[in-house]
């Protein structure tokens, strides 16, 4: 087990109506807030009005900015930073997923920095002053309501670029299942591959001795596992919606990555995908995870068969681990069909014309990867067998 | 799934040589500290003045308070109060153990205090403010360096009582493995039973749909179980060390109790048979933990076959859960004696004639547990089904 230190102080409020108390837990930080979000649905749902309400009994007073897409774009974070200095707000409140906390984190650490915020994302620069975060979280997927990270995408060079800092992670997160109904299946299931991801990129390691943060890890995957095909059936079935929330944020929070360090090869070669085509994230590692297993497995075949194993209670082959470490690659495959999901580039109706180029800017700051360093050639390789 | 808040704050700081950075951890709270510790086995250790010198480098005063004993006295906490109070000292840093971290607690909320700091243990006061609590941990058992509780025994009457708050939990806790290779096996083996302990109080729980923690918890004690044995036939086994000191903070930093209610019925009952005997806590769990479980598994047949299951690789007997459950419960047992702790009360050297007392000092608040609520009768059951 490899030294650690792990803290994660945003304060999770979890469970039904939870968002009506939105406007208390802001109120020790302030009174004037940015109330970011992205589509319109979040009006019709009733959702926008009752955190109105919940800001309006608090007395904080707020400025709407909505319209986060997927894959959140530079050119509204800098909108986002311009309001908040002109009006002089000091709190940015995320009501969505993924895309409109890190669209969020990017604004909250772009107010204060005199610099460009793209500097952060492309490692010119450390984030040293942050507005503070809130979230209600209506997307289980990103873990970014209570992570270290965001993701930008700088729409002048389809560039999409990850920053991190301790100071990114959100002050509360306000988490009620509920808000989950209504996700379509499709979104429900790019969630499920999202948090899966997340648990895989740390799970394959070099890092040897962890098995207590393998067994969490286990433990994560088996609950999105087994609750996702539950909730495609049967969206309303809170429950199961809990289950996946609450596993998405832990995936994601570092708890997993303590005393191990975690792959995260295949989100660099998912990003490329995504910055260039604009599908949804969770399609795309449903893509490239199983690929980018195939490529790297005879690697470490004991960790894939342990994979299996656990993850997927598939027998271990005593004649021939690699058997094994084959048929966890290929339950999984037939996972994500199963929840509706492409496992191929063509499926995500993807060509094969650009892997040269997504291979380079993937690599461009060096190898991606930990558990196996991959180079420009090895990425294309990684594409060619999403084919 | 029940609504829950979940925040823990406390920095980890995990792995080899930690304990040297304790100065710069301590800096930002206070320049003033008492140093907290038990017994005198720590200066001949070498750890005494490596802290002390880590102090010094950051130009850190302190004040040395040692003393504390297994199931530690009000009497010193008293003590420490009045030393913090006239040396004007504004940190405490405990160096030890679930016992020292819990004075180190009691003695932090009683300086702040203007009555008697027993009010909190005997729920007469709510802890209003606290001095910063640190910790250098030396033995994996109580969870206690990163939780927001505190039991002190006050030897007027034998009375051993819990206090809780949020203001508890340590701003940070220093764990290094390698500390721990020279604890003898009986108190190794003790805090297996107390981390084991932990999660099975959360585990045996009333509400449904919990699948998620259900599998953290399970993951934990197979952590617990798999490496306990390691390290009593190797002590200075590093990894196993350090997975079982991983998993014993995150037994208790309660992300294992979200969205369900835990019992804590056997600490109960146990904490009357160490103020009165003055045994281990974890000897004393190891006994009354099997016999709650006799008293009360056909209240859920369901969840100890589960337990069996999951937790021991019992076979499920279709015919028959009822075997699978008991069967469970058996190999607990044989776990506990497995690694050198008793499973009876004659084995502990207590004899069965202040059930009587014990059992009514126990429900004096009220009948204790949650998954079965166990009045005064029902807890003298339970010390009867542990002779």
């Amino acid at each position: 087990m490899e030294n650690f230190t792990f803290v994660n102080p945003t304060r999770i409020i979890f469970g039904k109506s939870t968002e009506d108390g939105v406007g208390t837990e802001i109120k020790p930080f302030s009174s004037r807030v940015l109330m970011h979000y992205g589509k319109e649905s979040i009006r019709k749902s009733g959702l926008f009005d009752r955190i109105c309400r919940a800001l309006d009994k608090e007395g904080i007073q707020h400025v709407e900015l909505g319209g986060v897409s997927p894959n959140p774009r530079l050119s509204l974070v800098r909108e986002g930073i311009k309001i908040c200095r002109e009006k002089k707000l000091d709190f940015i409140l995320a009501v969505g997923g993924g895309s409109v906390i890190d669209s969020a984190k990017a604004i909250a650490a772009g107010v204060p920095y005199a610099g460009d915020v793209w500097d952060f994302y492309m490692r010119k620069a450390t984030i040293a002053a942050m507005l503070p975060v809130g979230v209600v979280l209506t997307i289980p997927a990103a873990g970014s309501e209570s992570s270290n990270g965001s993701v930008i995408t700088n729409e002048e060079g389809s560039l999409k670029k990850d920053a991190g800092s301790e100071l990114m992670r959100p002050r509360f997160a306000i988490m009620n299942p509920e808000l989950t109904f209504t996700l379509p299946p499709y979104q429900t299931a790019c969630g499920a591959a999202d948090i899966m991801a997340h648990v895989m990129e740390r799970y394959f390691t070099n890092a040897r001795a962890v098995e207590f943060t393998d067994r969490l890890c286990e433990a994560t995957l088996k609950t999105i596992i087994d609750h996702t095909p539950r909730v495609l059936a049967d969206p309303q079935n809170y429950n199961s919606r809990a289950e996946i929330m609450w596993a998405g944020t832990i995936a994601h929070n570092d708890l997993l990555s303590t005393g191990r360090v975690g792959d995260w090869g295949s989100h660099m070669i998912e990003h490329e995908l995504s910055a260039i085509y604009d599908v949804a994230h969770g399609a795309g590692l449903a893509v490239v995870f199983p690929a980018w297993m195939k490529r790297v497995y005879t690697h470490d075949v004991a960790r894939f068969a342990q994979f299996a194993g656990r993850v997927w209670n598939v027998d271990y082959n005593f004649e021939d681990p690699t058997r094994t470490a084959l048929e966890g690659i290929r339950r999984l495959e037939v996972f994500f069909h199963q929840i509706g999901l492409p496992v191929t580039l063509q499926e995500l109706g993807v060509r094969d014309d650009r892997f040269s180029e997504m291979a380079r800017k993937c690599t461009e700051r060096g190898p991606v990867g930990n558990f196996v360093k991959l180079g420009r050639n090895e990425v294309v390789e990684v594409y060619k067998l999403a084919v």
